[in-house]
């Protein structure tokens, strides 16, 4: 019965995110996992969501009457934060946190003596080294004091100590622990802009670009000033990061799903771009804006130029926002691939700051650097309106600005050493190093789960996820039934207890109906590779002679 | 005319912040500016408003067609984002950039050689240096492979060096570039939770404190949690820092002032509370929080325990969230106050989590170090139930976590260095010394503001700012008016134009009708204090002089 509500929304039907919150206000309301993700992680949010609809109705039309004992329930606080759903960070890994405490607290318990993160792109937490440079700028900058004394010769390249010193003189008053202008240091977005310009071969304006704490903070952004209500659509790709289902769930937008087909490789064909815009209009809906990932998150596709010209003429002809997310813009292992960004392609065409609204996201958390901690990241903005921007630059300074740390990490991302500077040739050892090894690890994980009975995955070309395909077993269908829980959930939390191994069922980030996924990054060291296979495909193996039909 | 619209708000009517928003909707839309702030330093959001107003009706109803050649305008975005106001950096501040760049490019061109930036509590902006133990651990932190190496060891503290290694200790890994718990590295929550009950004597749990960018991405998540509609109110002070009612507009609430009485020293009165509240439940609102700044912002006072009491039994007995934004509790110049947390006061009542949900919001940004570009922070929370907890978990995991560099310092904060370590002496001297000048600041100022003809300024007990109330004469609140401008706007401009001094209106922040004051802040550096006061004495006497009735 479960099954039939999950899997049951056909592909081509309108997701609206709020639809249960809506259901919630209206007396008959429809089957609570009828929106996008089917929810099946969120058994407990169901539960809360179930508890809303039970409860007094008169909340919807006039204020419930203060509780004096306990102001806040989950019956009485915003809906649309009920609605919000974060696989990446949800049951899975809550989980795993308890697995961990219990391996601290009895040691051999378990049958594995360590708990593998797969499911979220840390890779430093999964032992990936710092960049030498980065981290030696950042600690000058940070204890400025120490840059002219002699042991500091000692302890940092010339270079890092050149770079910081041009850091801080761009830097009113060499201040780094002051606020800085609302968009981030200009001196910095004159750098971030350098390197924009370098690498696409067209001109950028620092002025286009908002530093920001990573990049969700600028995704927010753009969607609370393109979401008014439910009758504000975003086109976004199924299989999606579910920072885009969660930002446009807590603004109370509708996310109109778009889907990527497996069969050529997650290809994104404008034609169901088209199809899903026009069922979306046809349903009222407003559609403000399309979002791209690529390189794609969790599907590891990497665009083709071609492909990508066609995007940009859509969202031309539609009057749709392009929202570029291209954070993953370093990471491509697939040789015969390259990463264009959505900008070089617009300009290219021909089409200026007067032909679209293009936002493109970047972040100091992801490439090969990886510095997710350090919580840097920016937004280009170009096509917006003068009036448009300053609303923009007024909820960028309501924040005051983004960490500054993060801001010039973000302009060293963007201007790495060169060739001649001392640090230059440890710098692209310990890069090239990275990104090879990923590169090796896509391609054996790849390797072990197309030979898995059942599973299929396609290439990772770019970012640091394979989204395998599994089909499971009726009789593994039926379990997770009686255990009330999605198949693919069912199948991550088992792999889980069986080896520690973290990864996050596909239904967190969406997936054509009836098929089953899940993510795994692909950033665990290289040394652990092997054991992490062997455990993988031994419990694959066990899964499938107890459940095989 | 315009005098009457923006003077002519009762004191003890009750604002909605979305008014101008739903009046845009209605056939007959009542006077722009009849919504808190009066926003007279907006003429720029005034006239998008009224834009608004004039445009298409049909957008309100039914989804506007798709604009092809410029798919966002001023007309067809979230008209919450249109709503926000933030004077801190408004109008007056865009003018002081303008005219920061004229000095730059034509040298003597004004009859000012610098910009004094005192509209922001922005210390190192201003001179102030940053507290040396914090800045050596932040560094050894940030490039931990320097940390065994024998230059270190002339080059830090040796209790930075021991520092650091705790805090690494404390990271999964080691690693300061990944993403940690998304409340925070729970080693450095230990630490705070411990710094917490040193201050107050009662217990404090690692798990209720939140790290946060700063303390506003920390209120946002509360008015995000608490706020479902317009027909959500949230108490805040009137004058109040405008981060919260700018949080209020973009989440949709609406902002239920009470009054702070100028009179005895910004005194807050529970039976203000009780009648504002009152008023609000009349309309139909349900009451979710109370806000108090303490010590205050922008009033400088610093609450007595007994006041708190009160503040506590009210909240108790009304069923409202208690926010306490505590951020300046270091900022005490008043010999014969101190600051108490809400936390312990609630505890020394007796009062436990079954009784009061209470936030406290604590930032780097104040204090005696200012840290305000590392963007730390925390919120407490206590007294919410499990389920709602793990709504706010979700919000923040949406977001991943707060930068590692702010969370650290966010720890050292709370664990300054003890007597006995090797930085205590260094560190207590900093500490005072930057202490004591501000005390001394506010008191110069204070004396000045008050010497000045139609000026009345209450004392800085605590905080970082003095909000003088200046009486203009009918000639100036006449020119004002034709210039199209609030009185204490055109003031600021004027003393921008002639001084460089950079102060934010007292409309930013709300004052009661027919009153006007600017926001000072008490940061720029001793020396430069009584060329300050001499530029302002002068200005304003020849502001005086042109204006006199």
């Amino acid at each position: 019965m479960r099954r039939s509500v999950i899997g049951g929304a056909k592909r081509s039907s309108h997701f609206l995110l709020n639809q249960a919150h809506r259901s919630l206000l209206s007396p008959s309301p429809p089957p609570l996992h009828h929106h996008l993700g089917s929810s099946p992680s969120s058994s407990a949010t169901a539960l809360l969501l179930l508890l809303r609809r039970l409860s007094s109705s008169s909340s919807a039309s006039s204020p419930p009457p203060p509780n004096m004992s306990n102001p806040v329930t989950v019956q009485s606080i915003n809906p649309k934060v009920l609605q919000c759903e974060y696989a990446v960070r949800g049951e899975i890994v809550n989980l795993a946190q308890r697995l961990q405490e219990e391996l601290k607290a009895n040691p051999g318990s378990l049958p594995f003596d360590e708990i593998l993160y797969c499911n979220i792109g840390n890779p430093q937490s999964l032992g990936q080294l710092p960049i030498t440079f980065f981290r030696e700028v950042l600690a000058l900058c940070d204890h400025p004091t120490i840059l002219d004394k002699a042991e500091t010769q000692g302890l940092f390249s010339a270079d890092s100590i050149e770079r910081a010193w041009q850091i801080l003189d761009q830097i009113p008053g060499r201040a780094t622990g002051a606020y800085s202008h609302s968009q981030g240091i200009k001196g910095l977005r004159d750098t971030i802009a350098a390197g924009i310009e370098a690498r696409d071969g067209f001109p950028a304006n620092p002025n286009d670009i908002f530093l920001t704490d990573g990049a969700s903070p600028a995704v927010h952004m753009m969607m609370q000033l393109l979401i008014s209500s439910e009758k504000d659509g975003i086109l976004c790709p199924i299989p999606q990061y579910p920072l885009y289902s969660a930002s446009i769930a807590l603004h109370g937008g509708s996310l109109i799903p778009y889907y990527l087909d497996e069969e050529t490789g997650w290809g994104l064909e404008v034609s169901e771009l088209k199809k899903q815009l026009e069922e979306a209009r046809s349903k009222g809906i407003s559609v403000r804006a399309l979002v791209v990932i690529n390189p794609g998150n969790p599907t590891g596709q990497v665009l083709a130029e071609e492909n990508q010209r066609d995007i940009v003429e859509f969202c031309k002809k539609e009057g749709l926002v392009l929202l570029a997310d291209e954070v993953y813009q370093e990471n491509i292992y697939a040789p015969e691939k390259k990463f264009h960004s959505f900008k070089k392609v617009a300009r290219s065409m021909g089409y200026g700051d007067n032909d679209l609204c293009l936002v493109s996201f970047q972040s100091v958390s992801k490439g090969y650097h990886g510095e997710c901690g350090k919580r840097g990241g920016y937004m280009e903005i170009t096509g917006f309106s003068p009036e448009v921007r300053e609303q923009i630059y007024k909820v960028a300074s309501v924040n005051l600005c983004s960490n500054i740390s993060g801001q010039i990490l973000a302009s060293l991302v963007m201007s790495p050493p060169k060739v001649g500077d001392e640090s230059y040739e440890s710098y692209s050892a310990e890069k090239d190093g990275i990104l090879e090894s990923l590169a090796r690890r896509a391609k054996t994980l790849e390797d072990a789960f197309n030979s898995l009975e059942g599973i299929t995955c396609n290439k990772a070309e770019g970012a640091m996820y394979l989204f395998p395909r599994i089909r499971l077993p009726e009789k593994a269908i039926k379990a997770a039934e009686a255990a009330k829980t999605a198949p693919d959930l069912f199948y991550c939390r088992h792999l889980l207890n069986a080896t520690g191994v973290v990864v996050v069922p596909g239904s967190g980030f969406g997936q054509a109906p009836g098929t089953w996924h899940f993510r795994c990054t692909i950033l665990p060291q290289e040394d652990k590779i092997p054991a992490i296979v062997s455990r993988l495909t031994d419990f694959h193996k066990s899964f499938m002679d107890e459940y095989r039909d």
